[in-house]
This record gives structure tokens, sequence and C-alpha cells, in this order.
């Protein structure tokens, strides 16, 4: 048996799309519906009861559309939110960002120190390092929260002296802390490798999650044998949903995906949280 | 005729309370009901529609609790959204920050050249230029979007040298356009004053919308005879709603209003735009 559905990615908003790269990369027969939250991004300063209604209002605009897989691309709400999506998402697999970042960085590790760094809720949550602690009890995980990287790449200065500043302010402590392995918990931060690392120094190994998350989902579309037929399938293929056609979206989407964004389309919030989701999702 | 009904104020998150502390200080009789959209600020990035969809909202929620006067305290709906406001509002005042920003500005600057500061948005309405044009056709106004300011306020680092980087980037080519005034419209930015102020050089000088529109609700409630009768109002007779309990919300109220916030009710997105008022709103 194989599957042409697409598999659904959401992001709170554009970052996602650094998946959504990675996953055609690697399986050029697939095809993505993906939807980014534009009009409510970000939502790492968010109280954790905000992210699961948004995170669950975005997984159920996705399974309405017949997809095979659901990929959570977003740092937050796969720290906070993911099993909770689980528990609703029936039949098919779900995914986030965490655990094979996690993996990762459990293997890379000599020193058994693992430093992440993410939005102000994935920090909070801890998920990296329970995720970490299931394979190796023994690495010890420093979180860091680095609420200006997201502002700093959307406004393209993420090669500029106050991405440096930035960077400096916030990743000093844990180069002190003697760390060998950094996570990237956003999928924003992949956009400031550069500086990132150049203020860690080399010593220290950068793990992108967007790689090895669209690895996972080859592995289980591959175990469950649900991968696409087809031999072509890729960007054109696929449909790209946003909730604000913001003025600058096309140029941030481009810088995330490496390419132009072949078609975008406007959800509007009612049809994101439609009367009868709304009465279920809201406490 | 007094009246004592409360003044309604909201802001796209609690800049806005920077003007509540310029109300009730003018006016310590009055009482003011606050919203802040904490469940989807910034407003600043997103799109014309966007804003004026979650202005229309924020207003009709606080339209409902028998308000005497509206106060939009956020520079981006006082430059995309007001005019629509002021069609819904039936009978009551409805002002925003821009104008008397605009005001003030015009009767400041000696060159005839000011300098605007704010979101993406506000500087993309081009609305205290006409706000000024309206006073002064020969003065000129040069706007720049300064988009990494309220995120380095709100994450309290407006007095670190990431805050000095940032302002040098943002303000230079303001400073070598010869203004002599420099309109910070955003509410956030008073927090940063000095080092805004360091960077252009004391010959320029700031103006902060907040005490200004407060005067002119003054103002204009004097006028219409509708100024509160009682001797005590002020911060514990006043009301505070968000749309989401951030984990730092109370923390970034402090720094806005200069004191504790002495309370805050959170409503939900479901009471922001029920059904009926949806229907009306979205397009």
């Amino acid at each position: 048996m194989s599957d042409s559905r697409p598999i659904g990615v959401f992001d709170s908003g554009l970052g996602g799309l650094t998946v959504v790269r990675e996953l055609l990369r690697l399986m050029p027969g697939e095809r993505v519906a993906y939807l980014g939250d534009t009009a409510r991004c970000p939502y790492g300063g968010r109280s954790d009861e905000a992210i699961r209604l948004f995170a669950r209002q975005d997984a159920d605009f996705l399974m309405k559309r017949d997809i095979k897989m659901l990929v959570v691309a977003c740092n937050t709400v796969s720290s906070v939110g993911l099993d909770a999506l689980r528990t609703s998402a029936d039949d098919i697999p779900v995914i986030g960002v965490v655990v094979p970042g996690a993996k990762a960085a459990v293997l890379r590790t000599a020193e058994k120190k693992v430093g992440v760094i993410g939005t102000r809720a994935t920090v909070r949550a801890d998920s990296y390092t329970k995720a970490i602690h299931d394979l190796d009890q023994s690495v010890i995980v420093y979180g860091q929260a680095c609420s200006l990287f997201v502002p700093i790449v959307e406004e393209g200065l993420a090669d500029h002296d106050v991405a440096r500043v930035a960077a400096q302010h916030y990743l000093q402590r844990l180069v002190h802390l003697g760390i060998d392995c950094l996570i990237l918990g956003c999928t924003h931060y992949p956009l400031m490798m550069e500086v990132i690392q150049e203020t860690v120094s080399t010593r220290i190994q950068l793990i992108d999650s967007a790689l090895w998350t669209a690895k996972e989902a080859q592995d289980i579309l591959a175990a469950m044998n649900l991968l696409s037929p087809h031999k072509a399938g890729g960007l054109e293929t696929s449909t790209f949903f946003v909730t604000d056609l913001t003025p600058t979206f096309r140029e941030t989407a481009s810088a995330f995906l490496g390419t132009s964004l072949p078609n975008a389309e406007k959800v509007s919030l009612d049809e994101l949280a439609p009367d009868d989701s709304k009465k279920s999702t809201f406490q």
C-alpha cells in the first residue's frame, strides 16, 4: 500500500517552512499541506492554555484536509501541546520537532552536556530535557530562552551586530557551563546559525531539528507503508495556508523555504475556529 | 451634568497602560476599563485587514461595558483603523494617540522637520504625516519603522547594549536628515527613552503621545461635561481585561503602569469575537 495524501505541517508562523524544505528534499514525491498562523504568531511568549488552544485549531484545520500524517513544525507547540493533539488525531501519526532533536543531541554529545535554546514557553516546558532523559539520564541539559532571536530574524538582521550582541547576551552562560552540543530549539534559529556558531565557538556542535524531524517523518511513513506512489510531488503540488497575508510574508517565507512560495491562500480565523470546534476546545 | 461611567481604553497589549497612567494622573476621579489583547499582540507587523478586525472586536467588547469615551491607546490601530471605529461608536467620542502626538510635534518643531518612529503598520499608514499636514503643510515628516524596539522592551533589555545597537541602526538616518523633534509613535518606546535620547543627542526633542492623549481626553470630557463627579477614582476602581494571562504579563504591566496592576481578568477570544459580531466584521 502507498498513500498519495499530503503530509500536514503547521507552525505558529513561517519558520516551519524549514521543515517543509527538508521533507521535500528527502521525499521529492510527497506533497505538503502547510498552515502558518501568521495572524497570531509568535506563540512563544503566550500562556500554555493559549498555545494549546491555537494548536488544536491549527491541527483541526489540517485534519479536515485529509492528511496522512501531522508534523508539528513549531517547537513551542511540540513542547507544550503535543500530547493533546495526539489524543484527538485518531488514526494518523503525529510527530513534533522535539524528540528528533533530542535523539540527535544524545548521539552527538561526548561531554554529556547539552544546551537548548528556544522560546520562553519551550524552555519553561523543559520538553527537551524530558526527551533526552528518556534516552540517557546521565546527560545534563541547560535551557536558555532567547526571545529576541525570532524578531531579529523576522527583521532580516540575522547577520547584523544586533544579532551578535543578543547572541552574546543569551549564550555566554551556556558556553561557560561546558556544553559541547547546542540544540536550536526554534525553527527561526537556523537562519542565525553563523552568528550563533561564531558566538559559542566551533567546538560546540549546533543541532537543527528540521532535518532530523523530516527524517523521522520519512522513517514512520516508510514503516507504515504510507509513502507516496508518485515520483513528482514537491512544492508545486503542495498547498500553503496562512491566517494573515502580512506585508512581509512572501519575503519571510522565501528566507525559510530557500525558494519562493509557489502559492498561498488566506484562511480566516473564523474557519480556523468554527463554532462547533470552539465549543469543545475553549474551557 | 457629570458622568461616572468609565473611560474605555484598549491596546494590542500592555503598552497602552502608559496612557492609563497619564489619564488617572490628570483625572484622579475617573475610572478606566482597559482591554489588552495579549493573546494576539503585537499588531504592528500584521496586515491592515487583520488590524482592523482585531480593533473592531476590542472596541466592541469595551462598548458593551457602558463606557463614556473610547481611547485607542495603540498607535498601530490609531493609524490604520480609527475611522472605522468612529463610524460604529454611535454617540461616544473616540480618540486615538496620533492626533495628540502630531499636535505636540507641530508646536515643538522649530526646523519644521519631524521624525516619527513606530511599528511597520504605523509607518506604512503614514498617519502622523497626514495629521501633521492637517495643521501645517510646511512641516517635513520622516518615518522609520523600528520593529525590534517592542520585543527589546518586552524582554526587559531597554537599557542594554542590544537596545543601543538597534537604536543606532534605526535612528542614524533620521539624525542625518536634520530633524529637531522625534515622535515616539508606539506606547512601548517611552521605556527606551534614555537610549533613544542618547542615540539622537539632546538637541532632538522626544514626544511621548501618552501625556498629550490623556490631556486631549480630559479636554473633550470637560467640553462635553462628562467628567466624573467623584473625587476618588483611580486604579482601584478601574477594571483590567487581557485575552491571555501570559507568564510575564504582571511584570510587563507594572513597567508600563509604574505600579502593580490591582486586578486583571481573562477574557476568552470567544467573548471578544462572539458569533453575531463576527458575522458583521469578517469579510
